[in-house]
């Protein structure tokens, strides 16, 4: 087993997350000697703050084999898969109001998905725990569209919104990364234990925090951030006007990714937050996939819902042209004189536009007057 | 009968609205004078075009009587009630990319609502003729509401959202306007018999044009001009992605009015327009009585939904602060020790602060540890 791994492992164990002192240090002098530094309790008083309650936990071995058991990896950054272009931004994002900022030291990671590969077309789907139909059918349905456009769906696997989002994306055999607030051989929540297997299977279940740690309140808001890191965009399905999902949003808006909200019914309390997010232009509203695939830069040649509704034939009419289309019978010809009075256009305009309506197919010429078409 | 009454009705009749140069002639002859040079024929040739087409419908005086039998008044620039201030933008819209600009020459009226009045402190609240039962609701919900908070509610009499908004402010005991795109003598649609009776009776059903004039897709387009000019703001509670509200709310914007649009589920097709009004810029998102009573320069007293959410006590603690509150337990006493290694929080800091979470209730001291609370 590799001392850098271990070392990891062990500043993993000792330090709770984000430990933005310590990344630092271990930045300039490497995980192996950052850790021994830890140990001996010889570091920066900022370090020594992140690292003092825990450092007798000394059980990266014990940690590693643990998670092997359980099919996990640590992910470091001195892997090939690391996602640093993702993670990297959380380094200095606290000055750009995420008060949970710093990269994590290491990932531990349980499924095949390689975690750079996976990341790099990829979209959270996030929002309440209580969702309505609406919005688990909603997250479902984008899921599995992005999913089926190679779009990686990560989210935090609670209840509602999170677990129809990955849902989705296993319904279209889709990637779909479930980043937890405990450790990635808990299944938190429990009712979601086969829904995480599955996603484990088909993609990756990922933790900052060692095999064995529960889940806590914080640890919620600090997992938050790597949601919002690791997708280039976030969707925020329904939310409450309190709630992790915008939480997740706000991240990702700290750290300059599209942040996008689903409109729903203005009776709805789970959509206020995201009408919140809207109006606040936090987030740009998404009705559709492609609004996504927008967003996260990945539109491929899906037709655009967006595009201007198909013109109509009368569209490039003046208002004389109009005026005058609008009098004319489709049942009963009319004569010139009797349209100037209907329409209102001078019975010159009027002869003089009836052949030019005619040219575009929107009036027809008959033995005793003109028809509309 | 007075004669500038009279030249108006003849004007009225003549030229199809809008008659933007026969408005200015008018603006600078008055009404007498511009009505004789249009029957002579000798105005300017852009006159001529508005008018020359049914010069000779020189019924006025007939067109008064009926309307008065139907107890319907002409209402002109020179009444008092006449609501110059908000109908004289329409005269340079077309620079702002109204293509039905210039004002009305004249409005039949029939109700008792003076329109100055009516109109100081006004929505419009229109949308979708084929709406849903969640639109024709909000619609209702809002126009009760609004007209609760003397807000006239003005519309177009449509099926739909327009009919729940009329029908909304009239169970309020409310002011409604009815603004129609044929005679104010013809009820139109015919199953609005009743509803637009109500509104003649509670507040006004408006016309520019003449009594017996028929409907027709072109007067749509130029009456809704006068419903956006005629409100402070206007709200589109749905519309589909081509509608006469989307005509509206342009018009509404041409004219520099605050525009709202409600949101709905992405599902539905008759929010698309909506949500498409938003996500440009058009309209901005309502979801609340107080979002648009804001946006009219309204505001009461009301409570302001969008005010932030209650603090809780934790959201002043340090992240230090909130790990430790999370690590106590509610039931079982703590030691720091423990609490050192559970949150990740060097001793010391823990020993410090216990005593502030203490002292803002978070935290009780108890013989063999402390409590969250």
């Amino acid at each position: 087993m590799d001392e850098v791994r271990l070392a990891r492992a062990y500043l993993s164990r000792v330090a709770e997350p984000p430990a933005g002192a310590l990344g630092v240090l271990v930045e300039h002098l490497g995980p192996v000697e950052s850790a021994e530094l830890v140990r001996r309790g010889e570091v920066p008083r900022a370090v020594l703050d992140e690292t003092s309650a825990r450092v007798g936990q000394d059980i990266a071995a014990e940690d590693l084999a643990k998670a092997a058991d359980a099919g996990i990896r640590l992910v470091t950054p001195e892997d090939d898969e690391w996602p640093a272009w993702a993670l990297l931004p959380l380094a200095n994002a606290r000055d750009r109001g995420l008060r949970w900022a710093a990269p994590p030291l290491a990932l531990w990671v349980r499924g095949p998905a390689l975690l750079d590969d996976a990341v790099r077309r990829s979209a959270a789907v996030v929002g309440a725990r209580a969702a309505s139909a609406y919005g688990e059918h909603t997250a479902a349905e984008f899921a599995y569209e992005l999913a089926g456009q190679s779009v990686t769906i990560v989210s935090g696997a609670a209840f509602g919104i999170d677990g129809a989002a990955h849902r989705g994306a296993l319904a279209a055999r889709g990637t779909t990364l479930a980043i937890l607030a405990c450790g990635a051989d808990i299944s938190y929540p429990a009712a979601h234990t086969t829904l995480l297997d599955h996603v484990a299977k088909e993609g990756a279940v990922i933790s900052e925090y060692p095999p064995g740690t529960t889940p806590a309140k914080y640890r919620f808001l600090v997992r938050n951030r790597l949601i919002a890191a690791l997708a280039v965009g976030t969707v925020v399905v329904e939310a409450g006007r309190r709630s992790g999902a915008r939480n997740t949003a706000a991240s990702a808006a700290a750290l300059g990714k599209a942040v996008l909200a689903v409109p729903g019914p203005v009776s709805s309390p789970v959509s206020q937050g995201c009408h919140d997010l809207i109006r606040s232009g936090t987030a740009t509203l998404a009705t559709s996939v492609p609004d996504i695939l927008e967003a996260i830069g990945a539109i491929g040649d899906l037709p655009d819902p967006q595009a201007p509704p198909p013109p109509r034939p009368t569209d490039g009419l003046s208002p004389q042209a109009l005026q005058l289309h609008d009098a004319l019978s489709r049942a009963t010809p009319t004569t010139p004189e009797h349209l100037a009075r209907a329409s209102g256009v001078p019975l010159g305009r009027v002869r003089a536009l009836l052949p030019e309506l005619e040219l575009t197919g929107l009036a027809t010429r008959a033995e005793e007057g003109w028809l509309g078409t």
